[in-house]
Parts: C-alpha cells; sequence; structure tokens
C-alpha cells in the first residue's frame, strides 16, 4: 500500500471539509435596513467557523507529522485513518448546529454539547491511529503525553461541562485549539531551533 | 496519456465526495428544548452518512489497488474511470434521500431501493473498471472472485430485498461495507505480512 | 511560473466542479407514498448531472494534453487558463437551472438557452487557451480542426436552436458531450495503437 | 515541517474556496414564463461570482509565488498561512451576501461594507505571511511594494467609501482584481521576458 497516495486523498478530505464549513455561516434573510445588525448578530457562526477551521488546520498538521515518520503503512492503520477522517469530514455538521443555536439563543447546551462529542470523538481516532502508527516509526519518538493527553481528556471534560456552563465549554473548545497552534511554535523556541 | 493525473483527478472526486456527503446531515430546526432530541432522532443520518463514507474509502482503496497494477492506461479505460466516478459522485443524493426517509418514518423501502440502485451501478461501474484494466496488468494476478462477485450480487440482491423488507436490506449494505474494510486485513494477517 | 502547481489547482478545480454538481439533483420533499414517482420524475435531473459530470471530464481530459504539451508556461496562459476555470466551475449553477425547469415543466426553452450559454462561454475560454498555448508546444502538431470547430460552433448553434426546439438543443448538448468522448477512442483504434 | 505537503494543502483550500463559489448563484425560482427575466436580473451575482473567484486566483498565484521563493518553512509560517486560508475559505460568505442584496435591492451598503471588510482581513492576513516569509527566501528580492500596498490600502478605504456609495466601492474590489491580473503580465512585457 502507497503511503503517498493515502495522504493525498487525507489531505484532500482535511482541505474540503475546512472549507464547507463556510456553509455553517447563513447569510441572512432580512428587510430593508436590517442586514448590517444581522450580520452582527451572527458573530457566532464567525466564531464557530473560526474555531473548526483552525482545529481541523491543527489535526492535519499532526496527521502530516504522524505520516511523515512513518516508513510503511498497513491496512490496519488505513482504516483507523478512514475512521479519523470521518471524524474529521463530519465537523461541518456539529459546527453548523453550534452557529444555529447560539444565535438562536436557545439549546446552546445541547448544541455545544454535540459540538463537544463530535471533537471527543474525532481526539479519541486520532489517538487510536497515533498510537498504532507508532509500530511503523523509523526512529524511536516519545510519545507526546502533553499534546496526546490535551485532546483526549480535554474535548470530553469539556463535553462534560457543558452541564454546569456551555460558555465554559465553549471556551475550554477555544483554548484547546489555540493551545495546540500556540504549543508547537513555544517548543520550537525553546529548542532554539527556527524549523 | 498520463496515469497520474488521472490518479490526482480521480482521488479530487473521491475526497470531495466523501466530505461533502456531511451536507445529507440536516442541521434540525426545532423549538426551544428540542434540540437535544431531535439530534438523537437523527441516527438513520449518521449511520448512512458513516456507511457511504467507508464505502467511497473502499472504493477509493480499490480503485488505487488497480491504478498501481497498471503500467499504463488507455482511452477507453480512462472513459470507463469516468463511468465509475459519476456513479460516486452521485452516492451524497441517495444518501440524503436515505438519510431524510428514514427519519420521516415513511418511504423507507423506496429510499432504500434507490440507494441500493445506486450502490449497485457503482459495483458495475467498478467491474468493467476492474475487468477492462486487466489487460494494462504488469503481472499476472488472478482474479479476486470473493471481493468481487460479493459487490456485483450483493448489491443488486440486497436492492431487491427492499420489496420484503428495507430493514434486511440495510443491514446487508452496512455489512458489505464492513466486510470490505475486513477482508483485506483478515487477508494480511493470514499470509502472515504485515504489509 | 511553475506548470506542475497550476495544473494541481486546474485539477483540483475541475474535480470539485464535477462532484458537487450532484447538489443539482435535489432530494425531493414528498408525503408518504410518493417517493418512488418523486425520484422517477427526476428524471431530467439525472440527465443533466450525467451530461454535465462528463463535459467536465472531457474538458478536464483536453486540458491536460494541452497542458502536457507545453514546455512552460507564462502569466496571459496563467489568465486564459484561469478564465476557463472560472467557466468550468460555474456550470453546477446552469445545470441546476436545467434540471429544475426541465422537471417543474415551464421556462424550459430559457433554462436550455442559459445552459447553452454557458456551455459556449466554456468552449470559447477553452479555444482561447489552446490557441495562445500553441506557442509554448515542444513540437508542431496540426491543429485539431474537427475537435475544435465542433465546440467552437456546435454549442452556440445549439443554445440559438432552443428558440425553436429546447428538446433538439438539450440532444445536441448531450451528443456533443458522447462525441467528445467516443472520439479519441476511435481515433486510437484507427491509429491501430492502444495507447 | 514538508513545505510540499503545506502546498497541496493549500491548493486545496484555495481549489475548492473558489469552485464553491458558485453557490452564492442562486438557482431562481420563479412562475411560468419569467425564467428568462430571474436569470437577467441575477447579474449582480455574476458579477460578484467573477470578482471573488478571479481574486482567489490572484492570491493563490502570488501564495505560490511566495512558496516558490522560500527554502524551507516553520511552525509560525504555516500558522499564519492557516490564517491566510481562514480568510480565503470564507470569502464564498460575503460574496454570497453580496451577491443577495444588490439583487434585493437594498442593504447594499451593508452588503458591500462586509464584502469589503473580508477582502481587507484577507489582504491583511497575506501582508503577515508574506513579509514574515521573507526571511526564508532563498535570494534577496525587493518587497513588491506597488503590489503590496495596493491590496492593503485599497480594500479598506474601498470598504470605507461605501459610506458615500457603494456602487463607487464595487468599482474599486473590481479594479483591484483586474489590476493584480494585468499587473504581472505588463510587468513581463516590459522586462521583454517571456516567463
Amino acid at each position: 500500500m502507497n503511503k503517498a497516495r493515502a495522504e493525498t486523498f487525507s489531505d484532500g478530505v482535511f482541505a474540503v471539509a475546512a472549507t464547507v464549513l463556510v456553509f455553517a455561516i447563513l447569510v441572512p434573510d432580512v428587510e430593508d435596513g436590517l442586514l448590517a445588525n444581522a450580520l452582527l448578530a451572527e458573530w457566532p457562526s464567525y466564531a464557530a467557523y473560526a474555531i473548526s477551521f483552525l482545529t481541523i488546520v491543527v489535526i492535519w498538521v499532526n496527521h502530516h507529522v504522524v505520516f511523515d515518520s512513518m516508513d510503511r503503512i498497513d491496512r490496519p492503520l488505513l482504516f483507523l485513518n478512514a475512521l479519523l477522517l470521518l471524524t474529521v469530514a463530519v465537523i461541518p455538521f456539529p459546527t453548523g448546529v453550534l452557529a444555529k443555536y447560539l444565535q438562536a439563543g436557545h439549546d446552546q447546551q445541547a448544541a455545544a454539547f454535540a459540538y463537544g462529542l463530535a471533537m471527543s470523538s474525532m481526539a479519541v481516532a486520532f489517538s487510536c491511529f497515533t498510537l498504532y502508527a507508532r509500530r511503523f516509526r523509523r526512529t524511536y519518538v516519545p510519545l507526546d503525553w502533553i499534546g496526546f493527553s490535551f485532546g483526549l481528556f480535554l474535548y470530553p471534560l469539556a463535553t462534560l461541562l457543558t452541564l454546569a456552563s456551555y460558555r465554559l465549554s465553549l471556551a475550554i473548545y477555544a483554548l484547546i485549539t489555540i493551545f495546540y497552534l500556540v504549543l508547537p511554535i513555544l517548543r520550537e523556541r525553546l529548542a532554539g531551533s527556527s524549523d
């Protein structure tokens, strides 16, 4: 099984999923004079779009790092990769739910719970994929426990927290994404290397 | 005619078709307090999405195996490839029909029949593509009769079975996908090779 | 300017345009017991989808042949390529118009005219692109007058014919696509070469 | 971090964003005999589609030039690239808003303002990306001040001008795109080089 073509297909799914997220932002249908306010009132859609977009970019970068570390792949890995892509390609749906109900002003808790559940599934699928992939690594690389457990425990935790406060959960979802965007930059800086 | 660019185009169609499947799952439009139940009631959409997504992945993997086995391609092969891609790219439509009417609670039979018809067309197109492609194989490879006849006979059979029980048909559609996902893993294990 | 990346971008646009065509086929919204008939009544949508899909594949193949024949590209060529891609990416719109109004049973003439106009624009853009590209060909290749004039004159002619009979126009649109699919296969056969 | 895969992902986002723009053009829903007029009345949608499509092509070409000039990339660059792609992938939304409200005949000012804001964000993101990328250039290349300041100052200016006349702003948006399409062709001509 050819590694390169599996990467091309995966890249395609990541890129399309990230780009069709824009359809979670609905073009408002309003009377004369109300468009400006309607566009401002849509800010939760913009926030949901941005968080989901950057989350997909983060998974894509990490997916790429895992693929790069392997010499070869096998069928079970392809299968785990397919499950991971399934959870990535579905993200436009919970993003649309979150955008719609944050704006509607009701059922925010259920929407935030659904969003967290989707993100948790994705984190679980990514962990299975990564752990299985370790057997094909060219060189020994210690498991990135911080990055790993962050997604695997924080997403389910934030999902459960929607029962207490959906605002807190949303803040945690955003922080997880920012954490994953900033952590590797900080590590690069600390390692004193610019590549 | 360049094999590589035909693969790139095909990969693009597979990846986009798999990713836009998510639009078969509709964001529910409900009153205050009803979102959680509405999301739970949408489980047939999630199941239809998952089965179609994994089916597209399976066809993509097999398409890749066929392409890899060929030294060169010709125009008739490109033509058969185009017909195959046409049947793959249409899958979001029967998936949307199935998701909508399983949830609506009526016309499930017609929806399951339409879905099976689409899958059968795809299996026929894939078989024509594969049989024609054999003339360009570098080395003699015995035809995979089990894998082959499975899709070609089981999809039409399950489609006809909707007339008796649409539930049985849906179970068979799901089992075909699982079979194709698991079969190559089992074969790899039996062959005692991890690649 | 790198030829390879221009091809990748173009391939992406072709693949996405072909795949999102499926949204021209609408999931019917019907009462209990009416789905089977509604799906059958949608046959113009399936036909419009198939013709547009195969047309995009034909342009993609020919686009690839032109790109392959060039040593290098320049900025005006990139500009003409962008105009061509613009006319390709828009095809889901006239396809949706045609599908909707053939089914609605009124305004078929206007819909067929709009479809023909879109196809004619695409043929004009492809001709400009091809003629300009000739300056970068590695070896002298006589212009394919049959293939060339076919699209450039038959599409506008069929578009005008909608004023007499939209059915005749639709038949010509379908025949042009079939002609372009079959012609190179016949030529390969006549040349006694299988590649 | 591998440059090639970052380019593939970026190309995918550019190609998908350009192609899904077509959904900003809505299939009209009219009574018998009104389709021709409805299609003519949709010209603002066609114009918005064409301008946004060509703008995405222009950014894609320039993105490619920047990527080509670099030996290697680092994590902060990937991060800036992600922000740029986020502003590119969102373009179908303001394009849809502009198309809808130019046609509706009200709130054109708010729609043109939103469109300009999206284009300005994209110009800012592109400038940050380009400036940071300069540290990885293989050879010293003077900053393209004309091209640079054009987008960075003209987009925000045109956005503010919507408060005076939205028609003027729309003309400027179109002119910026044409300028960026034509400028490199003129430069190539002046340099007496055809590549």
